[in-house]
This record gives structure tokens, C-alpha cells and sequence, in this order.
């Protein structure tokens, strides 16, 4: 049997060790629009038209998190994980700057060769963020 | 200053202590078509328009990778992570008879106060997969 199909990538998540520090990483640094989120547990941030980043508090969704309508079942994860973000041609400079006036070190740069280019840096947690203009994979 | 814009997110990443099983998982059971890969570091699928699902062979990133063009710094995870992937509202049924076919139980299930539903299961690494419809995030 044919598998029913996929329609892309919902939620894509980290797990952080401090989620206000965090939080605050995605918010300032990245530029990402918060929308749910719980102290205690997660912060979500609308990342695309129909994607989610997920900050998940570490240690904190080892048990069953109870929700209206179901359970969750247990997750939990360490890093470095290592997460892609695109980003324009044009802004790839711009991001630069703008890094750089956030005191963060861009650790790496690749210029692929269908013409992409990657920035590579760190979140609070080590994770590496990774911005990438198109020409990298078939489909991006 | 105002960070530039995020586009979206193109690389969501699992680590796989097991690739070749992954590989399979994800192809069969999930029904992802594989893009490039090298059997002894990576594996990436087409995972929507512009989104790409990498699956990163556990331990084999910890020391930075040349690539033309560059380095990819060091990254690595160990999970039971978690990911959703979007699934059409009329396929929640398809894809409840599809995994069962495939010997995989269903974990959890739960109904969101908008009407998006979640099915969750395990891949073989024992990450946590969710399938969602529409109707969970303000932006899905």
C-alpha cells in the first residue's frame, strides 16, 4: 500500500536548558514571532507560513504531558542538535550584520555548489543555526 | 535593529543510531522520497516544497565535515526527539490503517481544541512522530 502523503515539516523542535534564555535568543536574536507557549514546558514561534519552532524546556516532557483532548507522549532530546533556516540572497549580508551587532560569531561559511550560501553560528544551548539561502537542495 | 526576515524552516534534523533502518522507515513507512545522501553521515528526503527532513547518522558529525565549499561545524543528538509532520484532515483515517499495516502501534492520539488531530508514533530510533491536520497552531 501507497503511504497517504506528506504535506511538509509542522513543527521542528529543540530542546533548551534555559527557556527564557532561549526564548529570548529566538525572539531578539532570530526574529521569530511567539505564539503559545507555557513557562513551564514550551514556547512556540510561528517560522513559516505552515511552520512551527518548538522550544522545549529539556528534562521537562520526559512523562506524559496531559493536554485538552489527549496526552502527549514522553520526548526529550540533547545537542547539539543542528536546525537550517532559510533566509534570502539579498539578507544574506544583512544577517551578518546583524549577528555581529548581537555579539554572535558566525563559526562557518559555505557556498554550495548550486549557489547557496550557509551562515552557521550557536543558540544558548550549543545548537547549530544554520541560514541558508536557496541553491542548496533540489527542492530549495 | 530589526533581524532580516526567516523564510521558513529547510532542514529539520534526526539523528539515527541505525541509518539504513531510518532510511527505510522513512521511505516505506512514511513514503519520503530520498534526495542525496552518503551512506556513512546522512540521508535527506523532500519533506514539502521547500523543506527538507535530514536524518544524521549518530556520531559521525561530532568533528566538523569538509564539503565543497566549506565546513558544516560540529552537531549531534540523541533523542527520543520529536517531530510533526502535516497530514490532510481526510488522511487521518488513511494513515491509521496504513501504519497499522506497517506493524506500527499508535502511541497516543489527541483532538485539538481548534480540530486539528495528532497521531503519534515511534520511528525506529524511538522518536516520537506525530501526524497532525490542520487546526492545532494559530498559523496551521
Amino acid at each position: 500500500m501507497k503511504p497517504p502523503s506528506i504535506e511538509g515539516i509542522v513543527e521542528t523542535i529543540l530542546y533548551a536548558a534555559d527557556l527564557p534564555r532561549s526564548v529570548a535568543f529566538y525572539r531578539e536574536v532570530l526574529g521569530l514571532e511567539p505564539m503559545t507557549g507555557d513557562p513551564a514546558r514550551f514556547q512556540s514561534f510561528k517560522a513559516g507560513p505552515r511552520q512551527v519552532l518548538l522550544l522545549f524546556k529539556q528534562g521537562a516532557t520526559l512523562e506524559p504531558t496531559p493536554v485538552p483532548g489527549g496526552v502527549i507522549p514522553p520526548h526529550d532530546g540533547s545537542g547539539p542538535h543542528h536546525i537550517g533556516l532559510a533566509v534570502t540572497a539579498e539578507d544574506n549580508e544583512n544577517w551578518r550584520t546583524h549577528l555581529s551587532s548581537h555579539g554572535i560569531v558566525i563559526e562557518s561559511e559555505t557556498r554550495w555548489p548550486r549557489g547557496g550560501r550557509s551562515l552557521y553560528f550557536r543558540d544558548p544551548d550549543d545548537h547549530l543555526i544554520e541560514l541558508v539561502t536557496p541553491g542548496i537542495w533540489p527542492n530549495y
